[in-house]
């Protein structure tokens, strides 16, 4: 094993340069982990390539020795999907100096990016033509384009602009056997065959690295109005919710859903306090357009809340800093709760009407199995993707937490990954979980491209071939 | 082979029983052939399951005797890719009888169909609840849901919605080999593991057949602007298009371009006149918007395009009607370009800032090859989509003119199919113009997924495995 470590070290080293593969072990320290600090590895080395064409020849080498390659992109993913296993013989390829805009196409709404670049450098770059890039998220600063493509990220424009695959126009990728696939096309509409690159968008880099991309852009809007509203239940959200479509359609774009809980952790250690208090949940609402007339559609929907009894308390933001502090509170709720002591969380989705009946069937099951639990439920109403993240659980119980709150999911239609992807952290659940002939497609698909498991093996489908394959 | 075909039609028939199996030669007649009568086929037997279970076991029958099966839906596409061989071997499944809307969600905006259930007939079920399936094209009366995403369908509202496959949330499909592929799930987000459901959006029944989808509505809008509008040349459309984004921006639905020389055929052929005579181009736009303001968006956005010189003549509807009748010149542009003699169709697409130059390599191209040719051109401007017709060339000339117009799409980093699919009309072409990477990853995926190749063969994909696979 030392052998062939030095034997591919050496040849790296020739592909990308000296300077371009990292060995020593603290220089790697801050890849082997991910930024949560939960999943911890040991890779061989880190490789920084500068061309899609090193890229590719690295892969080569590593497919050639059988070595395992580890893509990764900003480290800011919540399962582990970056992180190496431990036994020292992994490559981390990194993606950090691929990082440029190659074109910005304001008419056509399109932008060729390398995948190191940073989401944030790349909105502000299409932001200077008037066009938006919509995806926004709190890692945005650091995220990278190619490992927001490899994990399908969401956040909090899903409602309007769809995930990520919704942007994607073209890719190129570097396949495990260190051939080039390039799709880089500045189109709308393509037919022309089976559309490929669906294959790598959320596949976690465990079929291929994506080394660059064509995104699509919309316009900037003109108008935007962000309001809080207290709710007194659920349904009552889900109400205001349905009414909001109808008043303000298109223009919707986030429909956020926070417990009076959460807004107490913000408060206790954050020291934000919100506007509105004392109540079981709270909606944080965001609608923009090109077109006047959208103050007066969110005027109407308040009103209609009141009337109806959907509302309790509300406040519309009446200047950009006043929306912003809302989304302030909305944005301080992960480290609230970290402070607070940390959570066991879940990123799951049910159909908007199943949600109601998710929480009262998961509380059931956490009263039985940790009743000292406490929650801090937040997330995407408007989706029905939410953070149920439960606080004050002994490691002993962890494991019994999680698999109980997937199996109320599966009981209602939903998905154990809405948002975040699987990685490592997720990877047994799944298989427990999910239909034989879908695990058996999958890992069917695996195996096809990646023939001798050397793309970022056990993420998203486990190593071990299942053995009904 | 006679046979073969013998036991085949007996397993079948004890499959959907006797009523549920064509075999009789005028039976098959129009299943055989597509609608526009320039795809001939021969098959065994038309088969019509009414269920799931039986397209499942229609499917393993032909599987284990090695017969080909051509899945159909409303057998309105424009590529021959739901019409059979001419071999008497191929069993066409037809979905006609699975046409049941199983679940209309309007809170989560979800429908559930079964793939025979026709467009129109969808819309219309939505429509009563306040809410839009967002998929329009000519062939919306006859066109099945399953066939829509078989081809990944495009139309006339992609600017605003995106393809078939934006809209598809959850598919339940029969796999080559009888196995069924449950994914019925009506969630906005879902990342937990691989997106199987996209392999089968446009891969056009060639990797399975589509018997469900779980599909994502819209809110229906309340308010509607449609213009037409003269143009002196191109760029000056590409230019008030720009305009239009940043006017109306999540509002604008439809920019349609059309030929002078098309609505002179309109004219002529259909006895329907346009308000707006005698210009080379007209743009045909549509916005629609909950939000009250669009209307002064669209007038703001005409005047801009008179002061700038990039409207010459404009009409903004005054009513439903005016706007119907708009969109009635638009829709009879293919009927009287058939009255008119027919015409060689390309359905390509390329960047929008390359559409003028296309379209003067094209006539240079053509005036070189077939100087007596006449063009009608119309399409999706906002999708770089043009409909490049080419009327008044011989038989002879066809193949030529074909491949000239896909060099030069080629040329300008184009499609040569952006929304039609490639069927068995596109396949030569597809493989003659495609990166062999693609064309080799392609028929690694075919071949995984339908092992006896049985699944549709000859679409998509050719025949025949390549030397160099």
């Amino acid at each position: 094993m030392q052998d062939r470590g030095e034997i591919l070290l050496h040849r790296l080293r020739g592909i990308v340069g000296d300077a371009g593969v990292l060995s020593d072990t603290a220089e790697m320290a801050a890849y082997g982990t991910d930024w949560r600090d939960m999943f911890h590895g040991r890779p061989l080395c880190v490789v920084c390539p500068a061309t899609t064409g090193e890229v590719a020849q690295a892969v080569a080498a590593c497919a050639t020795l059988g070595e395992g390659i580890v893509p990764q992109g900003g480290n800011t993913g919540l399962a582990g999907g970056a992180t190496p296993d431990d036994s020292g013989t992994q490559v981390i390829i990194s993606l950090d100096r691929m990082n440029a805009i190659r074109r910005i196409d304001p008419i056509g709404m399109t932008v060729e990016v390398e995948a190191g670049a940073i989401l944030q450098t790349v909105k502000d770059a299409v932001a200077d033509k008037n066009r938006l890039l919509p995806i926004s998220l709190a890692a945005e600063g650091s995220a990278q384009i190619g490992g927001l493509i490899a994990t399908n990220a969401g956040g909090v424009d899903v409602l309007r602009y769809g995930m990520t695959r919704a942007l994607v126009l073209g890719l190129e990728v570097v396949l495990p056997d260190g051939q080039i696939l390039r799709h880089l096309r500045h189109l709308r509409k393509d037919n022309a065959g089976y559309d490929l690159k669906q294959l790598f968008i959320g596949s976690e880099g465990s079929l291929g690295i994506v080394t660059a991309a064509v995104l699509r852009l919309v316009p900037q809007v003109r108008h935007r109005a962000t309001a809080m509203i207290a709710v007194p239940n659920i349904s009552a959200a889900i109400r205001l919710y349905e009414r909001a479509q109808t008043e303000m359609g298109e223009a919707l774009s986030a429909f956020e859903l926070i417990s009076g809980a959460g807004l107490d952790l913000v408060a206790e250690h954050m020291g934000r306090s919100a506007p509105i208090q004392g109540a079981d949940w709270c909606l944080l609402i965001e609608a923009g357009s090109s077109l006047s007339g959208l103050r007066e559609a969110c005027e109407t929907l308040l009103e209609t809340a009141f009337n109806e009894g959907w509302a309790t308390d509300g406040v519309l933001a009446e200047s950009e800093a006043q929306a912003d502090a809302l989304w302030a509170l909305r944005e301080s709720l992960t480290e609230a709760e970290a402070k607070a002591g940390g959570a066991i969380k879940h990123d799951i989705s049910v159909p908007i009407t199943a949600i109601d009946g998710f929480l009262r069937d998961a509380g059931d099951m956490l009263a039985d199995i940790a009743p000292q639990a406490r929650l801090n439920v937040f997330g995407h109403l408007g989706d029905g993707n939410l953070h149920y993240n439960v606080m004050n659980v002994t490691e002993g119980d962890a494991g019994r937490v999680n698999a109980g709150v997937h199996d109320v999911i599966t009981r209602h239609s939903g998905s154990i990954s809405a948002e975040h992807g699987l990685g490592q952290y997720r990877v047994s659940e799944w298989a427990r979980l999910t239909d034989p002939v879908e695990r058996a497609l999958s890992r069917q698909l695996k195996d096809t491209l990646d023939v001798h498991g050397v793309m970022n093996p056990g993420k998203v489908v486990p190593i071990m071939r299942e053995a009904h394959d």
